[in-house]
């Protein structure tokens, strides 16, 4: 196999890749040569315009580290990140809607007890979140592990001020009661622009695009017998609900951030100033259950 | 724009990046979310193939440094590379055709006499590489610049080898004479594997393919008034010639490496040893005949 032109390489590469022992990993190499070479026959790069893609990719890995993941960024503001978390969860009746993982999601984070206040003493507008974890069916789930992670009062979330704050705040792992209920306390999130100081804001400016998104609470929730769900809880009324840059907004996750008076909170806490209280249902999707086409 | 699908995903995405205020940007964006949402609405990955593609990229970014560019391994080694330089080399008669760049070009190459000795010392095949530069009616081309550069007699290029060999070697800058001729004295390349311990490794392994690429050498030609030729010149004989994991090889690029009895060279140098001779004329494109579909 040799002197290939701009059309039969496509024809070639598919015969080398052709090799694979594992079919799985055959279906993804022939799939992605063929999209791949689509895309280049289509657009006719000049070499300039493939260095630059070169160097787009170095540039993108380069910027991920521990506390930052620019690749996620890039399938965020695509669009590929909710496009896979649809195609994986096509969700049955009773089962919350998902949204994306996001890049700051750390395995690290703390168990706290039920009731906790997890601002890490940062400024904010105090926030009481409520909410319960239940089956399908509506069968609440005891035990049942709940991480959440948010952002501050000016949309930054802890691993992106670690040297100020010092420790990681407005991030935990709770455990629903016996009645599959959770709470805690915290401040109010605020929108954010994603990180756009790297390749992806430069792709996002180039595109004509904002960085923002809407203000929300990040929930990741397990428990045995159920697939994990992974989703936000916007807040109604953000600005930015229609044009968030990763695509991420469901009707469904949506709810109001409730201004309280000061007074009695819902979980006796006595408040000496006004506050906001969250609440949300969430309903996990049994593990037999799950729908996915071959 | 919310409450996306897997289907629905993609229009919202090429609604937004049609805001791009430059063309180009624009075409380039709305092309590469159709593609690349058409592989994952092929593929259907789950969030696990999804994790491993970013850990992938990310890996990949990772390796790329000063003295290696793990992307550009991965452009060659899918096809992509050759798809390029297949659509912006469409060559009128007399010009030598192209091939890749390859990752293992640097800047800093040493500018040489002609008639030097360019192996660094290193142990080696002594080989006489002769050769000219001529416009496409064969007139020769005087100062033209002829970056080269190889491997040694193992397969590794310099830059791989920094640490042992401490300098630069078989790579430099000649300019032609005023007949349009170069000559210089290395030794002879050998076929090698490319760089297969990162991601690009793992990729042709799963693959089943095997990471040779027959001997040759780089060069790279310039002279004003004529597009840049970046091309290889191989040796007849190879046994990875049909099966170059960058999919390089053209007939047109095959010379024998002739094998030399002791005696007296075609520069006049005497050999006590036997040596090898590659001679290559090559044609340049005039930068008025570039043919490029819009």
């Amino acid at each position: 196999m040799r002197n290939f032109n701009e059309f039969t390489i496509t024809d070639a590469v598919l015969e080398r890749v052709a090799g694979a022992s594992d079919a799985r990993t055959r279906q993804v190499s022939e799939a992605l040569v063929r999209h791949l070479h689509a895309f280049v026959r289509e657009i006719q790069p000049t070499q300039a315009e493939w260095e630059y893609g070169i160097d787009f990719l170095t540039r993108t890995g380069h910027m991920c580290d521990e506390n930052r993941q620019e690749f996620i960024l890039l399938s965020d503001t695509l669009g590929v990140s909710m496009q896979v978390d649809a195609i994986n969860h096509r969700l049955p009746e009773g089962a919350t809607e998902t949204t994306v993982l996001g890049p700051f999601f750390v395995q690290r984070a703390p168990e706290h007890a039920l009731g906790a206040d997890i601002s890490g003493q940062l400024q904010g507008i105090p926030l009481l979140v409520t909410g319960s974890v239940s089956s399908p069916e509506g069968q609440p789930l005891a035990g049942a592990t709940v991480d959440v992670w948010h952002s501050d009062n000016d949309g930054y979330y802890d691993v992106q001020q670690l040297e100020k704050i010092g420790d990681l705040a407005m991030r935990a792992r709770f455990r629903t009661d016996l009645n599959g209920r959770f709470w805690f306390w915290t401040i109010k999130p605020a929108a954010y622009p994603i990180p756009h100081d790297g390749p992806v804001g430069d792709m996002l400016e180039a595109q004509g695009r904002h960085p923002w998104r809407p203000a929300h609470v990040h929930f990741m929730i397990a428990a045995p017998g159920y697939e994990q769900l992974v989703t936000h809880v916007f807040e109604a009324g953000d600005q930015y609900l229609d044009s968030d840059v990763v695509f991420g907004v469901k009707d469904s996750l949506i709810r109001d951030y409730q201004e309280m008076p000061p007074g009695v909170a819902a979980d006796g806490t006595t408040m000496d100033q006004p506050y906001r209280h969250l609440n949300y249902d969430f309903g996990l999707k049994s593990e037999a259950r799950a729908i996915r086409a071959a």
